[in-house]
């Protein structure tokens, strides 16, 4: 399943509205078959697996990080279906499909045509390589990571607006890299008209995985970027994965509406004094509402600089 | 030496403008006695550890954290001497004194006495264990800590004044053993008019390691305050070891004044957005000269709080 995930992980911020899943398929303690959501959508992992083992699924061990769908649709048929046809001995899940079209069904199906079902190994794993996913199906809204990059003491710039640069090149190179798992990037107005910024991914090999650019703010859109009036309307923005670089008054309005779910921090051993603050206002009215808000997830130095991640400890309001 | 250099350390912020030196005296295998400078300078850590081991410190070695002094004084005589006196069979010392008085003399006379003299084991922690002394012996002034307690965002108080608590129970306890390592302990005067803080050192057992108060500013320090007029005065403050609390205002005028030997750090994992800022302006007019200043020398988590030490990376101008 660890393998299943890692493949599922190729593809974050690739596939749209869907999931990014992975299946590998086990006979005799081979791998005969993998595969992950193709770009888009479609083809789904399971179908792109059992192409690659064909007859020899029969009989085997097929680990999936989500439910196999149990709907057709227009673009394919329904991966319960495909599986039950390749006739495999297992089939191990990593977790239920939260859309109502298949939550439930396409494990029913499965169990239906005399296939022993799994369900729930490495749960937590693989709803984390697919949070886009769970955050549009329980939230109609695409996952957020809003990431700062500050000094220690927690500034982006000098007062004369000098920020180039406050972080290493690795974490520079590591931000990119966060940015190629995401389908869209969202800065401030006020940043576009500064600075216009490419917001691509600069790391070889990745290129093309540079996400769409969104623009938070009144004014039109430059060519080439996608306007949000408000973050409360990301739920109308295309893809799963939404990145939120900046600026400061941009980080806090989705903190303050209570939208960030990730917090991606990188922190450099300098220290700036005055300057520009990470962060404006986020509506915080006492100091006992700002604990308990964040858990640390991972942390790890790059190069000089510290990054860490957090992620909320208290689930939205849906 | 490592049993040296803890022993020694029990004793730091108590010795005055004397080092706090540790010694240990082992003869087949055994410690037949052991010191630490006491609190006020005297009587030196040889003194204390031979008095232990008495007449058997003879053909034994002797660990002692700093070169053995080279001077008689009205306090004592010079702990070279003594040392000879015991006829050890070595002397095994960390670092030679920085002090012109002693300086090479001391291991001189030893040597001059057929005892074999060993330096430089364990010196860089040895150093840092007495990092007050030397910092008054080759800067004419304290080592300087300066502390600083905040959110993710780098912010010490809401925007109303709230700052009760950012840190944790455990976070605040690490800190007031910090407290007990210093001679002084210093805030601003805005500070000091605002709370008139007590900066005690609250832990059991370490009441009566509260350091002395001295409050940075113009106007009448309180009873019980010493007064200091700018941060370049430090050196007429009679200890070694000078812990910074705040203010912002306060911190960053050590900082541009590169008189902030030690930063240390304690982090919140909470979000504050706008608030105080933890840190007032420190002179920086471009970014390269921020970076390389300073290097982490540790880190660990004390409850969910993170705490971070820094040390200057760039020798200061003395």
């Amino acid at each position: 399943m660890a393998a299943a995930i890692a493949y599922a992980e190729r593809t974050a911020g690739q596939t749209g509205q869907s999931p990014a899943v992975g299946c590998v398929i086990v006979k005799h303690g081979k791998v005969i078959g993998r595969g992950h959501t193709q770009p888009g959508g479609r083809p789904h992992a399971e179908a792109a697996a059992l192409g690659m083992a064909g007859e020899a699924a029969a009989g085997a061990d097929i680990y999936v990080t989500l439910e196999p769908c149990a709907h057709d649709s227009e673009r394919g048929p329904a991966c319960a279906a495909t599986v039950t046809a390749a006739r495999p001995a297992r089939v191990i899940i990593a977790c239920e499909d939260p859309d109502p079209r298949t939550a439930g069904k396409g494990i029913a199906m499965l169990k239906a045509a005399g296939i022993e079902v799994q369900c729930g190994l490495m749960e937590t794993a693989a709803r984390a390589s697919m949070a886009g996913f769970f955050a549009r199906q329980t939230l109609a809204r695409p996952f957020v990571t809003v990431k700062l990059a500050t000094s220690l003491d927690g500034r982006i710039a000098l007062p004369n607006g000098e920020s180039k640069w406050i972080t290493s090149a690795a974490a520079r190179a590591h931000c990119h890299l966060q940015r190629a798992r995401h389908d869209m990037i969202l800065v401030g107005a006020g940043t576009v008209r500064a600075d216009n910024p490419a917001l691509t991914v600069r790391l070889p090999g990745l290129e093309s995985r540079s996400p769409a650019r969104v623009m938070l703010g009144s004014g039109g859109a430059p060519e080439g970027w996608q306007a949000l009036a408000s973050p409360t309307d990301i739920g109308e923005l295309p893809g799963n994965m939404l990145f939120v670089e900046g600026g400061a008054e941009t980080a806090a309005s989705f903190i303050r509406a209570d939208l960030a779910d990730r917090l991606l921090l990188y922190r450099a051993p300098i220290i700036l004094g005055a300057g520009k603050a990470c962060l404006g206002d986020i509506g915080l009215h006492d100091l006992m509402t700002a604990h308990d808000r964040w858990r640390l997830v991972d942390t790890r130095m790059l190069a000089k600089d510290r990054t860490e991640i957090y992620e909320r400890a208290i689930a939205p309001d849906q």
